[in-house]
């Protein structure tokens, strides 16, 4: 089988044999070497100085832990929504009795960073306390404009707590760079990890807030994990084995670089929108907003979902359906993590035969592997 | 390494391989199909025909879940202290402002049942929303009374919620005929799993309190889980490759047999118990309340920080040690999970021959293996 949806991405196999490592004891000296190895690893890949709090969680445990640990009841927050994981963030915030405000975009159009500006400028009384984004709106293959938006948060003075799950390891996310308060991100993703952690980057400031946010936790009391942290350990056990695939995978992503493996998803994006194009297949996503990780395609003229189950039944490849509002209209493809060059290819030689096989008549036979050769090269 | 601590525990090679198979996608029918056989297994275990859900979290997590999902603010609620997980428990009701009153024992003795009796006779206006119990404290080696103080808790009418930690799959823990209302347990115990993923029974009387409960909760909420269960899926990206090994492990369970499981671990309690009994080292729990999860020995004339080293070093097992007020005062040795009787004369073996460069001379060399060997004969 293989994988083009965002997460499960594919795993290296050196990172499939760690998993299969016995595990060893969570209160020991060689777990707390590993601790220390994966927390250095991970501050390199957030480009921060601060802390990178490991959970076991799915992004969408760390994504809440991100947002209930620095706000207590009645907070005034604003969340960006114009996909799926923008209204979850804001389900969270509502679950939890906050004051919460959407800013909203259509559904495949981007977050106006203008409509963040005249709300903070007009919160003269500060008593907006965090600015929540998504980044790469996973549902919809959009990536918002963070620098932007939180230029306007950081003038306000307001916390940004950041989506990162489907950006972090394939856009640039300079964390301390751009004073992002709180990171969340997910091991199945840019990690080339299996799903079974969740991440948290947390500056200075969001512990400012930290020690007065009132609203109850305890597994995901981040204070707990950085406390632990500290003495290379965790507070409650950790899943050891997937600590030895992420020491693994972090390795990987070094030895790469972060802006090669930012290049390799620029190039990659480039490629698969080239041939949608050239397939006459509609990008859901504008060229400006479009994101590194996932391309989602609004096909007319033939079934998403007959191409996707062609997709899986001839050629064992997996692509990404629409969720929610989207079902049955769009298909998504997954170019993110541990994705090469090749892999694009096969997959749009697949989906060529898989339009042909479904009738559709739309392109010139060969032109989508053919612009994908030409945009894969021109990077 | 070896690991005869109460989790992580030992990992069958099968169950280990699955843990290597690639990743799948988690919204496939091949992912359904793995997710109706694994509730299945899990509702074999838990002796139950109700709800037995799937998060990716510890132990502690799943027990939160356990505890938030049914209760409001101010609800009073009992909770057994009688080491550090009952302890956590109590820190849990006190993070979510519930009225939390703790029912304490000595650590290394079995909670009171006519305590609760009392306590819950006297309620009779019915304020006592739930118990909490910890079945098998990890900690200290003592198996609370849970059938006993269920039976009070049912003539009051409150809920029933059990950490069962480290007592699902070496003890009985029926939950439909005990009319459990919440069981909570984590993979890297009885499980043979490594740890990722935690477990919680739900019977209709916790429903029925869900209804109305008004802690905050998002990731954590079992509504989300239980919804999504019944068609298969998780509302939340499941870490896959852990159901790829839950499935084959709960395979191994069923092949033994629940009864003979319980056996096994019983047998190997006893030949631990009747081993520190002929090396002269103090048990710290009474016969009628020893976990047979776990053995904790309080040694006298010899260090338990000593022994542990020494096993480390030499030998290569590992043991635990005690936790916050028992550092350094006990020992414990996990008989837990993928557990052979083979293992337990190897780490006895290891025992003598460690006791024996520390200089202590409390035993007959040879006594203790002797002894487990009877031991284990008998049974």
């Amino acid at each position: 089988m293989m994988l083009m949806i965002p997460g499960p991405t594919p795993v290296p196999e050196p990172v499939l044999l760690a998993l299969a490592k016995h595990p060893i004891g969570h209160r020991s000296g060689d777990f707390a070497s590993i601790m220390a190895d994966v927390t250095s690893g991970l501050k390199w890949l957030h480009q921060t100085q601060h802390d990178v709090l490991i959970l076991t969680a799915s992004g969408t445990g760390a994504m809440e832990a991100g947002i209930i640990n620095f706000l207590s009841p009645g907070d005034r927050v604003l969340v960006g929504s114009n996909g799926k994981f923008g209204e979850r963030w804001a389900e969270v915030c509502d679950a939890y009795g906050l004051n919460t405000e959407r800013v909203s975009a259509e559904w495949g159009k981007p977050l106006d960073p203008e409509q963040f500006r005249t709300l903070l400028e007009a919160d003269t009384a500060k008593q907006i306390k965090a600015v929540i984004i998504t980044h790469s709106e996973t549902s919809t293959g959009v990536l918002n404009d963070l620098e932007t938006i939180n230029r306007y948060v950081k003038a306000h003075g307001a916390l940004i707590l950041v989506d990162a799950v489907t950006s972090l390891g394939a856009a640039n996310v300079p964390v301390d760079a751009w004073a992002l308060d709180v990171v969340a991100s997910g091991s199945q993703k840019g990690y080339m990890l299996p799903p079974g952690l969740g991440f948290v980057s947390v500056s200075p400031k969001a512990w400012q807030a930290y020690a007065t946010a009132k609203l109850p936790r305890y597994y995901l009391d981040l204070g707990k994990y950085r406390k632990d942290a500290a003495k290379n350990t965790t507070p409650f056990t950790p899943p050891v084995n997937m600590f030895f695939a992420l020491q693994v995978a972090l390795k990987l992503m070094q030895a790469e670089g972060l802006e090669p493996i930012f290049a390799r998803h620029q190039r990659q994006m480039n490629a698969t929108r080239a041939v949608m194009r050239s397939l006459g297949l509609p990008l859901y996503a504008a060229d400006g907003a479009a994101s590194p990780a996932i391309t989602a395609v609004a096909p007319a003229g033939v079934d998403s979902e007959q191409i996707r189950s062609v997709m899986k039944k001839r050629f064992d490849i997996i692509l990404a359906g629409g969720q929610d509002q989207l079902k049955g209209k769009i298909f998504r493809v997954g170019h993110l993590g541990f994705v090469s060059d090749r892999d694009i290819l096969t997959a749009i030689s697949a989906l060529e035969a898989a339009l042909q096989d479904l009738g559709y008549d739309g392109f010139t036979p060969g032109a989508g592997v053919s612009a994908a050769a030409q945009a894969l090269t021109a990077a």
